[in-house]
């Protein structure tokens, strides 16, 4: 399980590379479709509008949707001694989708894990009160490597009532808790009626529950519009959603 | 992007074992939460309702929820010269989650590679019309490794009307294209209103589009229940979906 901290040199330049970063958030959630995109990329927005300084790293390299919800097309960064994020709508951001466009990236887990390694080795975050981490489904390479790699990450954990879901998340937080990854707590997306099961999860668990975002049938039409995320019941959830 | 053919020799053994089997429709999409669990599993009850021999292979192996699914709770599988998949409403069907319980699978991509040629090695699938592959979500590992394991494979795409789902499956059509993998087509789940994007997508992807499956807020209450997944719209829409 072990990304090769000890035989990779940019394992040594990322700490380096996060000096400046307070906190990292990474917003997680086994299972797929859970809306992880639209939480991260809009809470990294909430946070911005709060004139806190936010980055944006999308780490679902084969699958990366921040740059739709947030409407964001660019190309490269700019480069010198490392990468600049793109600053947009505030948010200092980073994707694999400004290098690739509209390519597919198919990445089998070591090409994943050497992403990760050089991408965090370059990247020139500054100073920045909280980088929010969109991490992929499932608990493959990525997740793993960020656990290893990162011992100051918090989890932020969404999920929502749909069984299939609640029987992924209940594994993930076992593994997350033998792993001793703190955890912020348990978030609900997509709330529907009188469902408790995610709330119930988080209390068997001894997660915080972080409350509930209602389903929003209108929130689709919101994807790549900041103006109309900021109006999203999403949004006001998300807005006080990190404990200080 | 080589799974290890030349070296592994569970790769030889791995036709021999599919020999009896006459279709192998790999159910992917590359985004998660577009209900390819439910669109697999329903579509293999479906298969198996109307007398074929169909087998189901949860390939989602840290997330697996074909089980969830279809209220399949079974323990190890019966091993003789290989293991023999449950029989389940009619269904051969092998997950890990009937090796691994409630427990987290965290795996990275050569444990996925090998976790396949494994269960693709020792499992006795016999005489089947139709083997059902519920694929992961994303271009990882496991998504290449059947793609070049298994010539016959033929791709059921899942899509849905999401910005960032037509975004994820419009790169995931260009690189199937690119590989020469044989498409059914693309089947668009959680239809709703007049929303066109997904048919939209595969004619300008050229590959049949499959219909359109309603959005089913019932559909929840089915997961796990057969019966009642026997008389949801997904059931309807998957009966006649094979072209023979």
């Amino acid at each position: 399980m072990n990304p090769g901290k000890s035989i990779d040199p940019r394992s040594f330049a990322i700490d380096d590379r996060l000096t400046g970063v307070s906190r990292i958030v990474g917003v997680s959630g086994s299972k797929g479709g859970v809306g992880r995109s639209v939480v991260s990329s809009t809470l990294a927005l909430a946070l911005a509008d709060q004139g806190k300084r936010v980055g944006l790293f999308d780490l679902d390299f084969t699958s990366p949707s921040d740059h739709v919800v947030l409407g964001v097309r660019r190309g490269f960064p700019d480069e010198e001694f490392g990468i600049d994020p793109h600053v947009v709508h505030g948010i200092h951001m980073v994707s694999v989708a400004f290098f690739t466009g509209d390519t597919a990236v198919p990445l089998r887990g070591d090409a994943a894990t050497s992403t990760l390694l050089e991408l965090l080795a370059i990247t020139r975050w500054g100073d920045l009160d909280v980088l929010v981490l969109d991490m992929p489904p499932g608990l493959g390479d990525t997740n793993l490597d960020v656990i290893q790699l990162l011992p100051r990450l918090e989890l932020l954990l969404v999920g929502n009532g749909s069984r299939v879901v609640i029987d992924s998340v209940r594994r993930a937080l076992d593994l997350f808790t033998e792993l001793h990854v703190p955890t912020i707590g348990l978030l609900e997306n997509m709330h529907r009626g009188n469902e408790r099961a995610v709330e119930l999860l988080a209390v068997a668990a001894g997660v915080p529950f972080l409350g509930s975002i209602p389903y929003d049938q209108d929130l689709e039409d919101a994807l790549g519009d900041v103006d109309r995320l900021r109006s999203s019941a999403v949004y006001s959830a998300l807005e006080n959603v990190l404990p200080a």
